[in-house]
């Protein structure tokens, strides 16, 4: 059964099952700090390193400004939101014992430009989100059902959307 | 002067004036839609799509039971931020005549794994987040604090991270 469950859905339960075990014998180590560095290249085009992983570009549509060479800031934002719900369907899937054989999620928004450009003092940021979660599992449907308020009440992405985050921006 | 206007910090002026004329001819035009779209790929692997741009990779570190092969949602949401803040600083820097020699927006953001991981109710998200701009410019120190307080007061995804974005999630 122990094996079973470390396959299933290709996810390590043995590390997240570790992880578990660390943080309730130390609560201290749930504490987490993500670190994310952007380098202006002119224009609007941008270069975000992440740990050392491969730099990654943004950039801004035609319309607005850029060179179109790469997603802009606020699709990639949602793009983070789609990326963390498929996760937490994976670790709470597994965790369930219910196989996923297919899963995407697409997250669109709402967002009015006035602010942006400086035309109007409002909200320059998403006045809506929306994401939609299409499975393709043999779980019935109340397991999927179970399984999804299990994700979007665990979303480390979701919450910081859906909250506000105490935001400090300073110059150096 | 309008010459050397629109190729300061090399950005279009010529195309965020268009757009800001047509949206006070048309108010309409300043509503947007912005999409993602996130493919699982096993484990916590996916790969989020936008436009027709070259699909990118999410995953989580090892300890978090991931495979530690790309940047993790949390990390790429703040640095949508930072991309954010520095597209922000581009333009409103050209706008008011200021030369960027040299910019980098590093952020960093604290999170307790606890809810995540099904050991606590509470907040799954970021509990703080703090940008530091680092820029160079000839620009004096009056003119570079009216340029930040401006970026601050225009930051799509800073206003999305800052306010309560009203989120819906739900099963196709």
């Amino acid at each position: 059964m122990t094996t079973a469950l470390t396959t299933l859905n290709s996810v390590n339960l043995g590390a997240l099952g570790s992880l578990v075990k660390t943080i309730q014998d130390e609560p201290t180590k749930g504490d987490t700090t993500w670190k994310a560095s952007t380098t202006w290249d002119g224009g609007f085009r941008t270069t975000t390193t992440i740990r050392d992983f491969t730099p990654y570009a943004t950039d801004e549509p035609a319309g607005l400004g850029g060179d179109d060479s790469a997603p802009n800031p606020v699709e990639q934002l949602i793009g983070a939101l789609g990326a963390c719900l498929a996760i937490g369907y994976s670790a709470n899937a597994t965790v369930a014992g219910i196989q996923i054989d297919e899963l995407r999620v697409d997250v669109e928004g709402e967002l009015n430009l006035e602010t942006f450009l400086g035309l109007s003092d409002g909200n320059a940021g998403y006045e809506t989100l929306r994401a939609t979660v299409h499975i393709k599992t043999d779980a019935d449907e109340a397991a999927v059902t179970e399984l999804h308020n299990k994700v979007v009440a665990t979303s480390p992405v979701g919450h910081t959307l859906s909250r506000v985050v105490p935001l400090t921006i300073e110059l150096a």
